[in-house]
């Protein structure tokens, strides 16, 4: 159950691997600690799931904590993620009461002598007042704020007076910062090459778990892997996938989990399911499985990414980081990720058209596929594997911590 | 949404209060953390986070830390737990290795520097194994192990690899001790008197509160609250009820919480509906609300506890410290909580009669009932408040932290 930064050198290079080593020696006997909100589900859980256990396993004694909230706290911190992506919030005192509730009542309990902590997203962004600051202290944001509504400007503005105590904000784009006095960096996200959603699958296995969830395999396949979420479009994708089989006989799978805090995905799912159901080329899966995921990436033709919005939008790595070509929309961290007609095609999210024609090329053209995926692969290993991502945090470590 | 020792003078007394405060001042400078695997839900949770929060009150740094989980760990240790009660479990070699290696992958980031480390229920139990012991560790066990089936005491045998390691285990009843070589203490569980479940409420809150989950106050309340689970025997009471309103109209109403991650109690809460939803006078609510089960303790004439077994019942302290009679079970930690004909009464669980008989005594007798529930209150007030709890936190780790 360990992870060890060696098994790496395989994908990553032995330079980056030796660049980290090198990096970790000048920080014997420091002690970190990443707090963020849940050790499960969603993307900022399977980095750190990674991250954490590297870190420690090249020397840094590295903790994570998990905040305990309530079921009332998660209910607010959810609507605050919302906001910051799009919908409305009436920010009232009782909300804020609640909220740096829970931060003071972890905080109770927390003690921090470290060398540096890094707090993840917004959830227990404000536990920094309630701290008599020892040690640097590190806010990384894994959200897209670069489009606020007026309601998400005026949440930012109540969250600057917690970002401020911060010694830097780290977001994952350039495009994500913000005005506000405090240092900001960049750090691109990543996936682990050796997690169940992206190792190397046997044939057997692909062939195993397609069946098991119903995929046939008769005609290409395109799918998306997505959470049920009006953002991810999948009427969108559906939309496409029709203009496609006008003139390519093929198949949609359309995969994603339903988190359990969000009553709104359950309905998605259930409207997707009704409304295509039926269709014998549509697979409508609900299931939180990565090597279901990992095969799908594996096997599909084209793999899209239609968001109306991201935060960065890591399955476009995964996809790519398998030799798939990926078409998607360009907006959050997918135009990081697809570099047009080299690694996959970027295209507007509500330009139909255009991402059908780009799926057909693909799916007529085994050169250009072929082409694509192997630049993807190739792009992905040299930015978005998670040791380029523990190489970052080290850059910042020795910077930070004296 | 801190919690203060002082806060607690008025219900347990200067005397232990400034016991506590004693003892932590001979800690000055200690740090102690408390392990378990849950934040929420179930009675370990509750407990800790009121210990927790006034261990930090006096001045012992005491954190507090969640082992990150898995489902497939979860039902695991679900298995492990039933077993424990009485349930049949194969322990194969690969729910070991799924147990020990969350228990390892936790370690792997939970760097524990602290002067003394507790350890709460089998969960966690195996993280020992992979420290280089550097304090004394304590195992808190918090359920009844006195009546092990055959699968139990080979379970058992496989945790005492583990146990032996510790300093020190800790039992809530001296019948719940084993043969087993290592220090073995007993320390009874609490309740917290200033806690949503137990704090004072008003005439108002109460009527607002049982009539919101439709609880109708016409006749005399008998209830009993209970996770729907076969050990809680709800057909068992509802029997009994049966034979009481054959001589006194009244009520019964039947309230738990379904935990998440235990789909059979769903089963028996739907059994029960079906069964008995039509009873006019029968009630059975589905809810983890801890302000109604307060006003329900409170507003009852008689509280059940009709257990076949048990952990420890703290329900039934919650029930005589608001001055409500208890009948309950002659199992589990029941009978340290009700004298006989003292602060209510005890019965063989299978004597439904019996239950059947005490209950319309209470109904029928008021100096009876004001007799009992005095005396319950006194007794919760000196043996089963969350202070006394904290006493005996102080005394270990005098004793135990050099």
């Amino acid at each position: 159950m360990r992870k060890h930064l060696d098994d790496y050198r395989q994908y990553a290079g032995d330079q980056v691997v030796d660049e980290i080593y090198d990096s970790a020696s000048t920080l014997d006997g420091k002690h970190v600690v990443h707090v963020n909100s849940t050790y499960s589900g969603g993307g900022v859980a399977e980095l750190l799931d990674t991250l954490v256990m590297l870190m420690n396993d090249v020397g840094l004694d590295t903790g994570w904590r998990i905040l305990h909230g309530t079921p009332d706290f998660f209910e607010i911190t959810k609507k605050f993620h919302n906001t910051l992506q799009g919908a409305e919030i009436n920010l009232t005192n009782q909300k804020k009461r609640i909220y740096e509730g829970i931060n003071e009542r972890f905080s109770n309990y927390t003690h921090l002598y470290h060398d540096c902590v890094i707090v993840h997203d917004p959830q227990p962004l404000s536990m920094i007042q309630f701290y008599e600051k020892k040690q640097p202290w590190i806010w990384r944001l894994h959200i897209d704020i670069s489009n606020l509504n007026q309601d998400g400007e005026k949440l930012f503005n109540y969250f600057k007076s917690f970002i401020v105590r911060y010694d830097a904000m780290i977001v994952s784009m350039d495009s994500y910062k913000k005005d506000i006095p405090v240092d900001q960096r960049v750090m691109r996200p990543s996936i682990d090459p050796l997690s169940p959603k992206n190792e190397v699958l046997s044939d057997q296995v692909i062939d195993r778990y397609l069946s098991k969830f119903g995929v046939d395999q008769d005609k290409p396949i395109i799918c998306q892997v997505s959470r049920f979420d009006y953002f991810k479009d999948p009427e969108g994708v559906v939309k496409i996938f029709k203009k496609v089989r006008e003139e390519i006989d093929c198949r949609l799978v359309l995969v994603g989990s339903m988190a359990t805090d969000d009553p709104e995905s359950e309905a998605i799912y259930k409207h997707m399911v009704k409304e295509y159901g039926d269709d014998p080329d549509i697979e409508i899966i609900s299931a939180l499985n990565h090597i279901l995921v990992n095969a799908l990436q594996r096997r599909s033709s084209v793999v899209l990414q239609k968001s109306l919005r991201e935060g960065f939008a890591l399955t476009v790595s995964e996809a790519l980081w398998k030799g798939t070509p990926v078409v998607g929309s360009n907006v959050g961290g997918i135009p990081a990720q697809i570099i047009e007609g080299e690694t996959g095609f970027l295209l507007d999210p509500l330009d139909y058209d255009g991402f059908a024609d780009r799926v057909k090329m693909i799916l007529g053209d085994d050169a250009l596929s072929e082409r694509l995926g192997e630049a993807g692969k190739e792009h992905v290993r040299n930015n978005f594997l998670v040791t380029r991502h523990l190489k970052d945090y080290f850059h910042l470590f020795r910077e930070v911590i004296r």
